[in-house]
C-alpha cells in the first residue's frame, strides 16, 4: 500500500528496546485485524478510521498517554493499516504498536493548535497518497464519529481533505469486535479484578471519620498503581469517586477536602487496572450505625443483584437481566430506570466502558462466554445514596466474579 | 429567556448541601461571564455553545466527572447561560455551578449510547425551545469545534437540529479570555505550586534502583492528592510520566511494572492541582553518575532556562522567549524546534494545558501580567532524553516560580 517512490526520505525505524512488553501475541492482533476487515468487506466499505485511544490499542497495541492531540489508525478494508500521530509521539508508536516499520506516520509539531491548520488536513493529504484512504465522490469509509477525542473540527477537516468521499459513523463497530474477550483478554481482566479487590480492601481500611476525603483517596490511588507483587497497576480511566454524605445522592462529583464524620455514608468507586483492562468495583460504607433507609435499600439491592445474577450466562439478554433486577427491587418499594451495567475491558479516560452494551430495558443483545460487564447498582435518592458494584464474566456456568469483596453495606463503628 | 408557559413541569431544584464549596465568588464569575458575552456581541453572534469541561468550570464552577457523556453550555450573546448535561448529572450541577434554579437541564438516561438517537438532538431542541440558540438560516452561532469532548456527531446532531444556522468554530475563545489570570486565580496557581513542589520532592526521594516504576508513581500520587494541610490535592489532567532507560526518549508513554535499573535516568512530569488550577513540573533524576552527554545537556538547557527567564515578562512575546533559549542552547550544539512551553490555569484530563499560547518561533503573542506558562524544555534525544519545567506567573517584575524545587539534574547516588 505504500508508495516509496513519492517518499524517498524514510526516517530510520527505531529498534524496540526491551523496557517494551507486548502484552499479546502478533498472532492475537491479526486476528483482531481480520475480524474488523471482515466487517468492512462485508459492508462494502473502502476504510474505517480509528480515534479511539482503546481501539487503537485494541487493534496494534499502541499505548500512550497522546490522545489529547489529533490521532488516528486507517485501516483499508484489504492491505496493512498505517497509524498518524504527533511526530514526537511517533516513536513511542513504533514501540508500542504491532505496525510495519513504515505504518507509522508522525504530523509536523507546527500544525498543534493552530487556528488556521490542523493535523487531520495532514492526515488525510497523507492517506490519501499513501492509497490508504479513497478521495473524491463514489467512495465510502466509516469513521468513529462519537468517539473521543475525535474533535468536530478533525472531521471537517478530513471531509474537506478527502474531497467528498461518503463518511458514514462506524457505530462503534471496533468496541463491538471487542465484546468477546479471547482467553487472554479475559486472565487481564482476572489481574485486574485482583489489583480492584486488594483496592477496595485498602479504602475500606483507610475510610474513617476525622480524616480528608483527599487522604482516603490518596490511599486508594496509591494501592491502584501499586498493585500486587508480580501484577503492578496501570491508571484508572476514571479517579476514584468518593461521593459522601449530602453528595452521595450525585453521582460523578470527584473528591474535597472535608473531612469524614462519623454518622455519615460514602460510596467508593474504583478500578484495579492491569494492562489498560479495568475491572471496576463499588461499595457504600456507612460511618456508624446506618439509618434504616440505607440498611433497607442495601438489603434490596443484594436481592436485587442474585436475582439478576442468575441471568448473567449465555442465552439471557440484557434486557433479562435488568427486568430480574427491577423485579426483585420493586417489591420492596424501589425502582430504577437507568441501565444497570455495561460492557468493559480495555479502557482510557474519560470512560472505562465499552459503549456498546448496556444492561436495561429493551437491549435485546444475547449474552456470550467472554463477555464482561460491571454490573453496577446505583440508587441516587434525594440527599443521600446506596451504590455497588460487581465487574463480572460471563462464563459457560453463568457470572464468574472477578473479586472476592463482600458485598453489602459495609458499616464501620 | 425562558418560556415557562411551555415547560409547567420544573423539577423541584434542590438546596446545596453545605460540603459544597464554590471556589470562586459570585461576582468573579459574573465578571468572566461578561467578558466572554462581550466577544459574542463584538462579533455579532447569537449564541456560543461551550463543551470544554475546563470552559464549563472558568465561566459557572460546574465540577464533575461527567464529561465522558455529552454536555455543553450556551451561552447567548445576551441574557443567562443554560447547562444541558445527563439527567443523573443536573443535581451535581445545581450544586456546583453558579447558574439560575432553572437554568440547568438534564436529558433522559434512554439517550446514551444509542445508534438511532443522541443526546445534542435533545439539547438542539431544548435550546430552542427556550430560546437560547437560534434555528433555522439566517442566525450564526459559534460551537468549540476543537475541544474534546464534542464528538463529530454531535456535531452533525446539532447541526441538523438548528437547521441551518450558520456554525462557526469558536477558535478557543473561552480559553483566550482565561490567559489572563484574577488575583483569585493566582492564588490558586500559587496553592498549585505548593503541591507540585512537595510532591516532587517525595517523587526525588521515592525514585531508586530496584523499586517498579509503577511504585514510584503510586508514591508520586498519594502525594498529589494529600498535598498538604490546609491544601488538598485535586486530580490532574495527566498521569504522572516517567519515561525511563531508552524509553526516556519517548514523551507520553506511560508507566510499567519494569524495575528501575543503577545507572539509569528517568524523567519525571507531574502536576500539583488545587480546585482544578495546574501547576505541573519536571525533572530528570540519574540514578548512579550520569553520563557526559547528560551532564552536558542539562547544563545547556540551564543556560537556556536562565536566558529565557529574562523574557518572561510583560511586554516581551512568547517568539522572544523561544529564541532566547534556543539561542541559548545553540552554542552547545543543540536546537529545539518544538514549542518550550505553553499557557496553564484550569486543567481537565486529556490535557492541562489552555490550547492558547504556545512559547514557539513566530508566536507574536505579547506577555502580560497574570498570564502562567509551563515553560517545558524537553530534549528528546535517541535512546535518552532530558527534561526539566518550571510553572510560572508572569508578574510587573518578571517571572514567579511556582515551586522552589532546585533546578537541573538531579543524581541519586
Amino acid at each position: 500500500m505504500t508508495t516509496p517512490t513519492r517518499r524517498p526520505k524514510r526516517a530510520p525505524v527505531p529498534r524496540v528496546p526491551p523496557e517494551i512488553i507486548r502484552p499479546f501475541s502478533l498472532a492475537e492482533y491479526t486476528d483482531r485485524m481480520m475480524r474488523v476487515q471482515s466487517v468492512l468487506a462485508d459492508r462494502d466499505v473502502a476504510a474505517l478510521v480509528v480515534c479511539d485511544p482503546a481501539n487503537l490499542y485494541y487493534l496494534t497495541g499502541y499505548n500512550a498517554w497522546s490522545f489529547y492531540t489529533p490521532q488516528c489508525l486507517v485501516v483499508p478494508a484489504e492491505g496493512a493499516p498505517h497509524l498518524f500521530a504527533r511526530a514526537m509521539d511517533a516513536q513511542g508508536a513504533h514501540y508500542t504498536a504491532a505496525l510495519g516499520p513504515h505504518h507509522v506516520h508522525g504530523y509536523p509539531e507546527h500544525l498543534i493548535h493552530r487556528p488556521d491548520l490542523h493535523p487531520f488536513d495532514w492526515i488525510a493529504e497523507q492517506a490519501v497518497d499513501l492509497g490508504v484512504l479513497p478521495s473524491g465522490p463514489g467512495s465510502r469509509i466509516l469513521v468513529e464519529l462519537d468517539s473521543h477525542f475525535f474533535s468536530a473540527r478533525g472531521y471537517i477537516a478530513l471531509q474537506e481533505g478527502l474531497g467528498g468521499v461518503a463518511i458514514a459513523d462506524s457505530a462503534e463497530l471496533v468496541n463491538w469486535v471487542r465484546l468477546v474477550k479471547s482467553p487472554a483478554e479475559q486472565d487481564m481482566l482476572r489481574y485486574a479484578g485482583q489489583i480492584a479487590e486488594h483496592t477496595m480492601l485498602t479504602a475500606l481500611g483507610a475510610i474513617e471519620a476525622g480524616r480528608r476525603q483527599n487522604d482516603i483517596v490518596a490511599d486508594i490511588q496509591h494501592a491502584q498503581t501499586a498493585g500486587l507483587e508480580g501484577i503492578g497497576g496501570d491508571y484508572p480511566a476514571i479517579v476514584p469517586m468518593l461521593p459522601t454524605g449530602a453528595t452521595a445522592g450525585t453521582p460523578h462529583l470527584t473528591w474535597s477536602d472535608r473531612v469524614m464524620r462519623y454518622g455519615e455514608a460514602a460510596t467508593i468507586e474504583l478500578a484495579g487496572v492491569y494492562q489498560r483492562y479495568h475491572a471496576p468495583l463499588a461499595r457504600t460504607v456507612s460511618l456508624g450505625k446506618p439509618p434504616a433507609h440505607l440498611v433497607d435499600c442495601a438489603a434490596a439491592v443484594s436481592e436485587g443483584y442474585a436475582a439478576l445474577a442468575e441471568e448473567l450466562r449465555p442465552g439471557r439478554t440484557s434486557h433479562d437481566v435488568h427486568t430480574a433486577f427491577t423485579t426483585a427491587i420493586n417489591r420492596h418499594g424501589l425502582s430504577k430506570e437507568s441501565r444497570i451495567g455495561y460492557s468493559i475491558g480495555i479502557g482510557y479516560p474519560p470512560d472505562w466502558g465499552e459503549r456498546t452494551v448496556s444492561l436495561r430495558t429493551g437491549s435485546e443483545t444475547v449474552l456470550q462466554a467472554g463477555m464482561a460487564f460491571h454490573v453496577i447498582l446505583g440508587m441516587w435518592m434525594d440527599g443521600w445514596g446506596y451504590e455497588t458494584s460487581e465487574p463480572v464474566l460471563i462464563t459457560e456456568h453463568g457470572p464468574e466474579r472477578l473479586t472476592s469483596v463482600p458485598g453489602g453495606l459495609t458499616i464501620k463503628t
